[in-house]
């Protein structure tokens, strides 16, 4: 290599130049992106605004093209940091109604419901947590309530629900429970006024309510309640109406499927008993995330999944009849019949239609994301 | 507000040119990684070193730290600059065997062939590419060839290596195929000179070989095909010995139960007949990478998986205790025995150990970042 060249150790400290520049300028958006949350809390814009997002990302890609740079490499940085100004941006919330004197979370001390409480809390609301410690309490908590939102395990919502009593006539009751028939008509029998059904689908490990979903149920009263929707669309979340009834059932398919399935795959590999260090270390990044899919279950309250599986008795008939397509597909690799297999193959390909390529694509990218984790010694 | 804040137009300037600084840097950074990229080439380093990796991250969180940028959000950030620096920064790997005069790929313009292919010719080997319609030349391309990578479907992986004649007596036999066993065996009987078994345990979308696992089952001589490890290894790939049966084995767990389990589901969807598009609306993050993962699937060529689940026998014995295991669950549901479920639940828990905490944590990332593609309009 010619004298004039720069060593692996000056490359490397150039390197190290530009990334500490780059931490800088991270610092710098976050001040910048505190001042938009600022302005946004006072006017009562939402964090996320998708035509902004959409020009910002476009404008810095073909940045990237000009520049040498991938534009997927652009895109790729610019969301992971947007997450974090959506996460941070906002210490204050604008009000959607400053009329609202008292909001009560029962079992707002649990995972979930402690996200909507600091949200309220963020966005100038007085919120009270009732526990079940505090039962006694409950009478006079209620007595000015302008919204109860029910934040307890699957098994007890419908009694919770059934005690309540002294709500104000105008006061709103909402649940965010992940089944959704039952709490709805216990509800609906129990509250003269104002009542919505809630499932925010995420967990309570997000990072904000920014391209959240929550399913709304509307239930009596639905002018009543208008601010409660129009308060999580300003947190960046994504309204989707449905009824308690099409909730239900697409949660057997969605829910019990998936948590049922793991739960067999898990206690399978349990009774089989392979070598599961030699399992991860052979498998290719997509069987290590169906691995991390089952195993991650069961890290988790056994309850809230047994609530899950067994509350919805209507997905035993559907549990079934996955077994007898299990069985069937079996008979098909005992008969050899790969052509069956093919045809089938085919067949729910069409039925997925433009969304299996969809996914393909999706998993690549994330699949990708997953491997940028890794470290070997 | 008073006169002299900024206006969010002047905030969102101010945004767009921090943006476009930090696409600067990445030009930048990416002309350093370049000529690393000819200085590793050149002296024959590998492309990923971790203990520089590990020493750059630590920095750059540190200096996060003290500028109050999440530290998680500056190694999400390098780890995806650090991705593409890996995939752009060598066009040129160092040649572990200048004196290999011919590498053989037999079915290298298939998709994962390609990438193999594309690795030799950029670290400087001379590569022939055998396809079905080229058999004819097989004798003259074999006869100087080093070494033979057989990269065909597994179906016919056997029948191919045992066309196999003319083979120098020091060339090196090699199959790429996700089966061993009979490979294995078929390349041990076929060839008197070194054969190595290798399953790639990835596809052919990865960006580069960094990171990736490499399955190697020893044949003969593993002194004449030392100089292969080291090439993958110069590349970025992770070596994994093990045995054509003891890999087998874990692939009838890791392949062929989840392939079977996607196909299983799909058709069960197609059947059933439910809403996709509702489903997707109404699934949360994890859901949706769950239905993602068996949609995938079925963007793909059936012939692949039908190979992959239809030759390995040994696994419907597998399967059918996997449907007695659903059987039981079921059971469970029926008779409504919640406790017996909890009880299950915790001793698959405790087999999975640590990693089923390790899955939960790996997921709750990965899913947050699922979460930064989301769009809503």
């Amino acid at each position: 290599m010619s004298d004039d060249s720069p060593s692996i150790e000056q490359l490397r400290q150039q390197i190290d130049a530009l990334d500490s520049q780059m931490v800088e300028i991270l610092a710098k958006r976050a001040e910048v992106t505190r001042q938009i949350g600022i302005y946004k809390s006072k006017v009562g814009l939402p964090v996320y605004v998708p035509s902004r997002e959409a020009e910002l990302l476009a404008t810095r890609r073909q940045q990237g093209e000009q520049r040498g740079v991938s534009p997927d490499l652009v895109e790729d940085i610019l969301r992971r940091v947007m997450r974090e100004s959506y996460q941070t941006q906002n210490e204050q919330y604008v009000c959607t109604n400053p009329a609202v004197k008292n909001i009560v979370v029962i079992g707002g001390a649990g995972a979930l419901g402690k996200v909507f409480v600091q949200m309220f809390r963020r966005s100038g609301y007085h919120v009270s947590i009732l526990e079940k410690n505090d039962w006694a309490k409950a009478p006079d908590m209620l007595a000015n309530a302008a919204l109860v939102i029910v934040s307890v395990p699957i098994a007890i919502t419908e009694t919770i629900i059934n005690q309540l009593q002294h709500l104000p006539h105008d006061c709103i009751l909402a649940d965010i429970t992940s089944i959704k028939q039952k709490p709805y008509q216990a509800m609906m029998d129990r509250h003269q006024g104002p009542v919505v059904g809630l499932h925010p689908m995420f967990g309570p490990d997000v990072s904000s309510l920014v391209k959240q979903v929550v399913v709304v149920c509307h239930g009596k009263q639905p002018d009543a309640y208008q601010w409660l929707l129009e308060q999580m669309k300003i947190w960046g979340a994504s309204l989707y109406e449905t009824t308690a009834q099409e909730h239900d059932q697409a949660m057997a398919f969605i829910q019990v499927m998936r948590h049922f399935s793991s739960f067999v795959y898990g206690n399978h590999l349990r009774q089989e008993n392979p070598d599961l260090q030699q399992l991860i270390a052979l498998s290719s990044p997509i069987y290590r995330l169906e691995l991390a899919m089952v195993g991650r279950l069961f890290a988790q309250d056994p309850s809230l999944y047994a609530d899950i599986i067994f509350n919805n008795r209507d997905s035993i008939e559907l549990l079934k009849r996955f077994r007898d397509r299990f069985d069937d597909a079996l008979t098909l690799i005992e008969s050899k019949d790969k052509a069956e297999f093919i045809k089938q193959f085919f067949m729910t390909g069409s039925w997925f239609g433009d969304y299996a390529k969809q996914c393909l694509k999706d998993s690549k990218k994330l699949l990708l994301k997953a491997d940028d984790d890794r470290t070997f010694d």
